[in-house]
C-alpha cells in the first residue's frame, strides 16, 4: 500500500515506523513544511521521500493526516480533493467536531475516516517518533456512519496494525470527555510549570527541592505548544467547563486550608485516592483488551 | 550500629532495607503503632523486632522519626526524652518549621538533626518500600547550627549511606520552597484527580479516553491522605500563597481560552516549555552531584 504521512513529528513518524516494519505501508511519501523537520525524517528514514501534497496524495493509497487540529480543519478539503481513485484519508487529531464539520459536506467524505489515536509523549519532532507507540493503545473513531465501508475496513487495517483497540463515539461526546481526562491534565501542568518558574526566580531552588513527583506531575508542560494551543482552542468550550470545574475545587481545597480544616483535607484527598482504582482500570485496560474485539465491531 | 526506625511504611521501610545492607544497622528495632503494618514489616524482614518507643529509644544509637509530620511534631519531645548517651534523633518530616520549633528548647536539642530527605512514591506502607529509594536523590538539614557536631556526622554518615546529597537551609526557606516545587504538585494532582471522578461520573469514559499523560497527572493523587493532611496543615500558610498564585495563572489561561487569544495561550505555554531545561536540571543533579560534596561542606 503506498501511504503517504502528511506531518512527520511524533504521530506521524511513529505511524510511518509501524507502517513499514508490519510491511502495511511498500512506499512512504512524507509531506513535511517544516523544511528541517523534513530532512531529519529523511535521514532517520522514516519516509522514502518528501514532496508536496499536490505530488504526493494523488500517488497514494493512504493519507495519513498527523499535523495541529488546526491544519487540518483548513486542509482537508483540499486533501480530499486531491485523492484519487478509492483512496482513504484518515487524520489523527485530539479534537473531533471541527475536523469532522469541515468534512462533512465534502463528495468524498465517504472516503475519509476521522480518528483519534490516543497516544503520545511530551516530545515532538522526528526524533520524538518511537517504535511500537500505539501499541495497546485506544483509538476512537468519530462518525463512523458518514465513512464507507471500504474505507473504514482500511482505516481498521491501520489501527490493527499499529496494536491499538478501536472504538466509536459521537464528535462531541469524544470532545466533551477529552476535555477532562486529556486537555485539562495538560493544562493542569503547563500552568503549574509556568506558576514554580514564576515564584522560584531563583531557579538554584526548584533543582535543589523538587523530586521526582514534580517531574512527574509538570512532564506535561513540556509538551509542543504548536501542537496543544490549537487544540485548546477547538476545544476552548469543553476545556474551559472543565477549568471551572478545577479552579473550584482547588478553593474549596484552598478554603480548607485558610480554615485550618484538616479532617475536611483529608476527605478530599481520601476521595481523590478513589484515582488509583481508576488508574488501575487504565492500565488493565490497555494490556487486557482484546484487539480482535474491534474487528468485530466494525464488522457488525 | 543500634537502629531504632520510628514508622515502617514507604520511607521508614526504605531506610532501613538500605541501612541493613550497607551494614551501618547492627540490629534493627522498629517502632510501628498500626498492628498490621507491624506484622507485615516483620514479615518482610524491614526489622528484627517490634518495640514500644518507651522500650526500644532507650537501647539505641540512632532513632529515624519517618512518621506523619503532625505526629513527629507531637512525639519529638517525649523521644528525646527517652534516648541515652549520645544517641541521635533525626526525623525525615516534609515540614521543618513546627518540627524545629518543637525541639528547640529541648536540653537535648543538640542531639536531634531536622531533615528531609527528599524522595518517595505515591506508594505507602511497608510494601511500599524499596532499596536505593534515596540514591542520588537531595536530602535536607535545617537549624544545623543547633545539632552537635557528632549528631551531624552520625547524621550525614546515614545520608551518605543512603547515597544522598545533604544541603543546609533555614526552615522558613525550606518551608517555603517546599509549598512551590513539591506540595503544590501534590495538591494540583490530588484536586486534578477530584474534579476528574466528580465530573465523568461514568467512569467508563475515564478509562476510554485517558492517556499516559493522565495517569502522570494524576499520579501523587494516589499519595497517603496519612501523610499529606498533616504535611498541608504545617505548610498552610506558604501553601495557600502557592495556590493563590496558581489559581491566578488558570484563571488568566481560562480568560484567553473564552476570548479565543489563541497567540496569548501559545505565549504561555512556549514560556511554561521551560520547565523542560529545569527538568533537564535536576536530572543532572540528581546524576551528577558528587557525595562527597557534603561532607565537604558539613566538616568546613
Amino acid at each position: 500500500m503506498k501511504v503517504t504521512v502528511i506531518g512527520l513529528g511524533l504521530i506521524g513518524g511513529s505511524m510511518a515506523m509501524d507502517l513499514r516494519k508490519t510491511g502495511l505501508a511498500t512506499r512512504l511519501t512524507g509531506v513535511e513544511l517544516n523544511k528541517d523537520h523534513a530532512s531529519r525524517a529523511l535521514t532517520l528514514g522514516l519516509v522514502d521521500e518528501i514532496l508536496a501534497p499536490e505530488k504526493a496524495v494523488p500517488l497514494s493509497d493512504l493519507i495519513l493526516v498527523c499535523i495541529p487540529v488546526s491544519a487540518i480543519q483548513q486542509q482537508l478539503k483540499h486533501i480530499l480533493d486531491l485523492i484519487s481513485g478509492g483512496a482513504v484519508v484518515v487524520d489523527a487529531g485530539s479534537t473531533k467536531s471541527l475536523i469532522c464539520a469541515a468534512a462533512r459536506d465534502h463528495p468524498k467524505r465517504q472516503q475519509f475516516v476521522a480518528a483519534h489515536p490516543i497516544a503520545g509523549t511530551e516530545n515532538s519532532g522526528p526524533e520524538a517518533a518511537l517504535e511500537g507507540l500505539f501499541r495497546n493503545k485506544v483509538n476512537i473513531i468519530c462518525e463512523r456512519e458518514l465513512s464507507g465501508k471500504e474505507p473504514l475496513a482500511v482505516a481498521q487495517r491501520v489501527f490493527d496494525t499499529l496494536q491499538m483497540k478501536t472504538t466509536f463515539m459521537d464528535p462531541y461526546e469524544h470532545d466533551k470527555h477529552v476535555a477532562y481526562v486529556s486537555h485539562l491534565s495538560h493544562v493542569s501542568s503547563f500552568l503549574l510549570g509556568q506558576t514554580v518558574l514564576d515564584i522560584e526566580k531563583d531557579e538554584k531552588n526548584i533543582f535543589t527541592l523538587a523530586g521526582s513527583g514534580f517531574a512527574s506531575t509538570v512532564r506535561l508542560a513540556k509538551s509542543s505548544p504548536d501542537m496543544w494551543a490549537p487544540i485548546f482552542e477547538q476545544n476552548a468550550g469543553f476545556l474551559q467547563q472543565a477549568l471551572e470545574e478545577y479552579i473550584a475545587h482547588l478553593k474549596r481545597f484552598q478554603q480548607c486550608l485558610v480554615n485550618r480544616e484538616t479532617d475536611k483535607v483529608r476527605d478530599i484527598l481520601t476521595r481523590a485516592n478513589d484515582i488509583r482504582r481508576v488508574l488501575s482500570g487504565i492500565e488493565l485496560n490497555q494490556e487486557k483488551l482484546p484487539i480482535e474485539d474491534s474487528k468485530a465491531t466494525i464488522e457488525k
